[in-house]
């Protein structure tokens, strides 16, 4: 039967009031102009039959879904074993149900894989579940020309992770001190507004679309500082959950709750959540039960505990295997999981005590209970030690837990890198975490540790904002974690490439190779140019108390968090060494407790996380630390005014509404940038004395 | 006739709710056992009447108003003119009414002074008006005992200055960045509460009672910073006020109010609010005459304008003294007066430059105005030039317009001395403000420059805390303020004796001397001793930013806020001198435009706020600044810890609740000390490398 090309255009009506980011009309051009056969039934490929219909409906293409076929289809979707393609088509789905393909292996595609291939001018997608053949359609719509040009050998494709997912720090009710976002810099939430769901599914169905068609698979709709109102998900206002698993469901994503260990207590009223305690694993039970009534394919718990202020299984005596065992008890008869968070470490440290080393909690805490954890259990992990600063080294603890699943967190909320009013492009930065091998060359990489069952997982940088993530640019890291989520060897510049092709290049009326360049001239060092003109040399933490935008050297110097510098007249660093200091290094596999130990071989950008150094000490570039600081500090403000400079020249090639977002937000980051390197080089100027080899003005 | 004794006790049913500070119920005995005559009329003499009736159905007394006259009254309170007192009295009274009493001139006594006086038996104050019987009756209270043994020479008592103001920074709705009460440390407003009126007039009426019986004769009841709900209290919510004015009425206290410059705009649909403007005067005025026809004794207006993005006439190219004189004009026909405050400066300041210095600020803006003010316009000035702080040289702004009415506005609400956590007893500050001579020895004293016309204000430090003021001892500062306004020259330690004896004394169950040393010893120099464990040497501002409680030395030393200290390596200070720094020096008068110019004969405690000085430079004192801070910390420290030490003596000797809070936060300030000290030391012993002369410990 054809299916009518009318069916759903509504659901476009929508993309006036918000961006279509990576999925403008215009990217569906090239399948939604063909003669398309999709074969095979299921709620996910219901969703390829909407998507496909749309395309067709909007560009004159053609689709069939079952018998009668059409004898000259360009682009086949079908799941295998749904039974037999005829004419052209069949004899490349014969190929592609051949066991072995391509030398990858045993030729299973999974829940999520798919196989993709073109010859005798058919592009073919085939999947063993609906979930591959959404993800294969969207592989298509990526290609664009290039699906239907050229023969393609057939090729597998499957994530390297199964567990792909972004963490929304949504409050329900709005807090006043985080407000509805806590970090969030893209103005509310799409889920919830003023203590109540927002029932807007239009709009988020537009998101699940995005999300599946750069990869993720799991959401978490709030916060893991689970407040009163954000309590009562798992209970009475549960039917607000199933709501949004009901629209994300088509697109393959599983929704995630973030829950209290206090539910227990403040929900159940009982008086006590002690891990071992009876009443407390039935009451979890019981809930868990009500959970997976109402969402059958419900992903999991979220939990924060122990760490900020929030309950834990500390109260009473526990530790956290028993903390995370409790909840996985309760979701293993439904094949969820608990996610446990790692970031544990004592908030209310004294700035005097210099043998307290908040890089050492995590370890500290986790590493011994490496195999205790039930098989359902997650350890979640944030990439470095201290928390998502832009500059650490990769958190030991992903060393030192074979036993256990863990996942790799990631900030894509720019809290520390800008807040989405500074680009900062991160793909390259989570690419150096994925790849980085904690064991030395011939080890596992840290996406391999990630890949053992745990995943990716990123903070959420989406908000109500039109362009979802308040700068435009800022969309970017959104597509590149779901990538990186799904192929952590990915090169983060092809990444941006295949961004920039599907969101700007179809709505461009400039010249697209100059807009390419001029975005990745931009983005593609936008990190390190981050780095450059704020915190130097892995010292993390010289920013504003609170809201953590702009510079304050001093600002968490003296205070309870553990995030200090030690900065004096003479020198700057924390000295983490066995030898002389806190012996966090110690924490690492050899080669790098050995290479961080020495300050001679470690790294010059991890230099001052490891070690304090006088101002002259000369760092393998051949610059002193105190030359580095001011050169890098200026050179990172020139690097923004170019910016603003290339963007400039793209006025005209965009519409106004997106060139003016980003140009407003360049003037605030050259503006901001120009704060920092004067805040940083004046501070370190006054401590140490020495001026600028170069003469420049330092105030 | 014989006054009802039990009229209105009912009133004292409110003083187990919130304390009765320096008017229990005790502090009445004397008056009240004994035969009182009252003679005379008005609303204030029914105020006398009523104190008078409580007091004498409490310990037994009996009071007459008016014929048949008793023979054996101890205390006549008569109005001069309200008709001849028989018997005893009748020669008392007589002296009183002769002109010239006790050398006090042409003895007139104003409306507000008394006459008091002893002989024969009896005790006599005599007034020309109500409000100075009232103030009598307060001083007999004051008196105790003393006031009906020996004889006392007549004396004539008069304010010396007639306007005795405490401005309330209340705000009506909650503020979501100052709260309730801005820079409040006592709880909520008593006038108002989340957006509405609180129409609690018994807990007013004792807050009026409270500052009659210390000398106040003005409030304003709302915030200077005046939000969109504030401003409606010139109309629509005028009725508010009206209700408050009632309640103050019978103790002397004229109500003011705080306006927007912007209300003939946001109120008025006006599209301008140009001072000159005949609308906009038309408005004010048919607005003003609303008030005075809902409140005859309107006090009048209170204005911040062009301050820290308050709306002024500058946005109409006008200067303040148009904007001024425009109210001045609406409330002269009423008499009332316009309170324009003098705190103007520019709050987006750049940190790099080191031209720009807030200090000149106010100088700047108002001196070359002086002269241009209508009668009945009083500007109202900082009595320093940058903020509050706990140390600053006096305003030179107060010396340099003397055809202007000039109020001296302090801070009795603890914002930058401690918040009202920390015992800091404000009298000997103001005492010395007030007596200092701006043109020198021979000239005369900020005192006189309040007296002539302007009068001295006081930032409330009272909410709805049951203390009233937090920290029970932090009620010192609210009667020290009242007791300095009447009589600018009395010597605060006596004060803190008064305050000691009407509201500690009645209630002590323990040693009355040893309570007096005690609180003496904790309280006379808590001033000098929070000096010493904060920013020391006349620096200000090294205060956490936003909420302004405990160190943070470089917390506004890269902001907007005109507030540095410009630390470096080498030495710390502002340079405010004419021969190298701002100039700031230049707008003092001889002599002290060259005591402060000169690094030599400035006073210690002011150095580093006007000049920039090596850390080894030698003090008057001998020591070096560094040394100097050192031992001021470590010094300053250890006085609260012996505070802390002799408030525990008292145990038993207060009332739990009383001992028990004052407990709490001393253990606090001692807390917070401790970190103020360690904080200070170690930043300026990392900035200088020079290392304590007595070996003590520095982080």
């Amino acid at each position: 039967m054809s299916v009518p090309v009318t069916g759903r255009l509504s659901a476009d009506s929508g993309e006036s009031a918000w961006h279509a980011a990576w999925l403008p009309t215009a990217a569906f051009r090239e399948l939604g102009s063909r003669p398309v056969l999709v074969h095979g039934d299921g709620l996910l490929v219901d969703t390829v039959l909407d998507e496909v219909s749309r395309a067709c409906a909007r560009y004159g293409g053609r689709l069939w879904h079952g018998p009668p076929w059409p004898v000259d289809a360009d682009l086949v979707l079908a799941l295998r074993g749904a039974g037999p393609v005829p004419n052209a088509a069949a004899e490349t789905v014969r190929l592609g149900a051949t066991p072995a393909v391509n030398g990858t292996g045993d030729g299973a595609l999974g829940d999520e894989g798919y196989l993709l291939t073109r010859a005798s001018g058919v592009t073919v997608v085939l999947a063993d579940a609906p979930a591959g053949l959404l993800y294969g359609m969207f592989h298509v719509v990526r290609l664009g020309a290039a699906a239907f040009h050229d023969d393609l050998p057939a090729r597998r494709h499957r994530p390297a992770l199964d567990r792909r997912m972004l963490d929304h720090w949504d409050n329900v009710a709005l807090h006043p001190v985080s407000g509805q976002v806590e970090r969030g810099y893209a103005g509310g939430s799409l889920f919830w507004r003023d203590g109540a769901a927002r029932h807007e599914p239009a709009r988020l169905r537009d998101y699940a679309r995005l999300l599946a068609a750069c990869g993720v698979n799991a959401i978490c709709v709030n916060n893991v500082n689970v407040h009163d109102t954000e309590a009562l998900l798992l209970t009475d206002r549960l039917g607000d959950v199933a709501e949004i698993a009901e629209v994300f469901r088509p697109y393959g994503i599983r929704v995630h709750l973030a829950v209290t260990f206090a539910a227990p207590v403040v929900l159940g009223g009982l008086p006590t959540a002690d891990p071992l305690d009876e009443r407390v694993r039935d009451w979890w039970a019981a809930a868990t039960r009500r959970v997976y009534q109402r969402i059958p394919d419900f992903g999991g718990y979220l939990v924060k505990a122990d760490s900020e202020g929030r309950p834990g299984p500390f109260a009473y005596g526990r530790d956290h295997a028993d903390g995370a065992n409790l909840l996985a008890e309760a979701l293993a008869p439904h094949g969820g999981v608990v996610r446990w968070r790692a970031f544990v470490y004592d908030h209310h440290q004294d700035w005097r005590d210099r043998s307290t080393d908040r890089a050492r909690a995590a370890h500290d805490h986790f590493a011994p209970l490496d195999g205790r954890f039930a098989d359902n259990v997650i350890v979640q992990v944030k990439f470095g030690p201290i928390d998502f600063q832009p500059r650490e080294p990769v958190s030991p603890v992903l060393a030192a837990m074979p036993a256990t699943r863990l996942a790799v967190e990631v900030q894509a909320t720019q809290e520390y890198t800008g807040q989405q009013r500074h680009v900062c492009y991160l793909g390259p930065w989570w690419s150096e975490v994925l790849r980085f091998r904690p064991h030395g060359a011939a080890g596992d990489t840290i996406a391999d540790v990630a890949g053992a069952g745990g995943g990716l997982v990123a903070v959420s940088n989406v908000g109500d904002d039109p362009f979802w993530t308040g700068h435009p640019l800022a969309q970017a890291n959104l597509y590149a974690f779901g990538r990186l989520a799904w192929d952590p060897l990915l090169d983060p510049g092809a990444i941006l490439d295949e961004w920039i092709d599907l969101t700007w290049l179809p709505v461009t009326s400039g010249d697209p190779e100059a807009l390419r360049r001029t975005m990745h001239a931009i983005m593609d060092d936008s990190w390190r140019t981050y780095e450059r003109y704020t915190a130097p040399l892995g010292v993390g933490f010289m920013v504003r108390p609170g809201h953590h935008y702009g510079p304050d050297v001093d600002g968490y110097e003296y205070t309870q968090w553990g995030t200090y510098h030690f900065a004096d007249r003479d020198g700057v660093g924390v000295d983490r060494t066995r030898a002389t200091g806190t012996g966090f290094t110690g924490q690492y596999p050899p080669p790098w407790s050995e290479v961080y130990e020495s300050r001679d071989r470690c790294p010059d950008e991890l230099l001052l996380f490891f070690h304090h150094v006088p101002y002259r000490h000369v760092l393998h570039s051949g610059r002193t630390v105190i030359q580095h600081i001011y050169d890098t500090h200026f050179a990172g403000v020139e690097e923004v005014a170019a910016m603003r400079e290339r963007w400039r020249l793209l006025a005209g090639a965009l519409a106004p509404a997106v060139h003016d977002r980003v140009a407003e937000r360049l003037d605030e980051q050259l503006r901001s940038a120009v704060e920092w390197r004067d805040q940083i080089n004046t501070y370190f100027f006054r401590k140490s004395g020495v001026p600028d080899a170069h003469g420049r003005r330092i105030h």
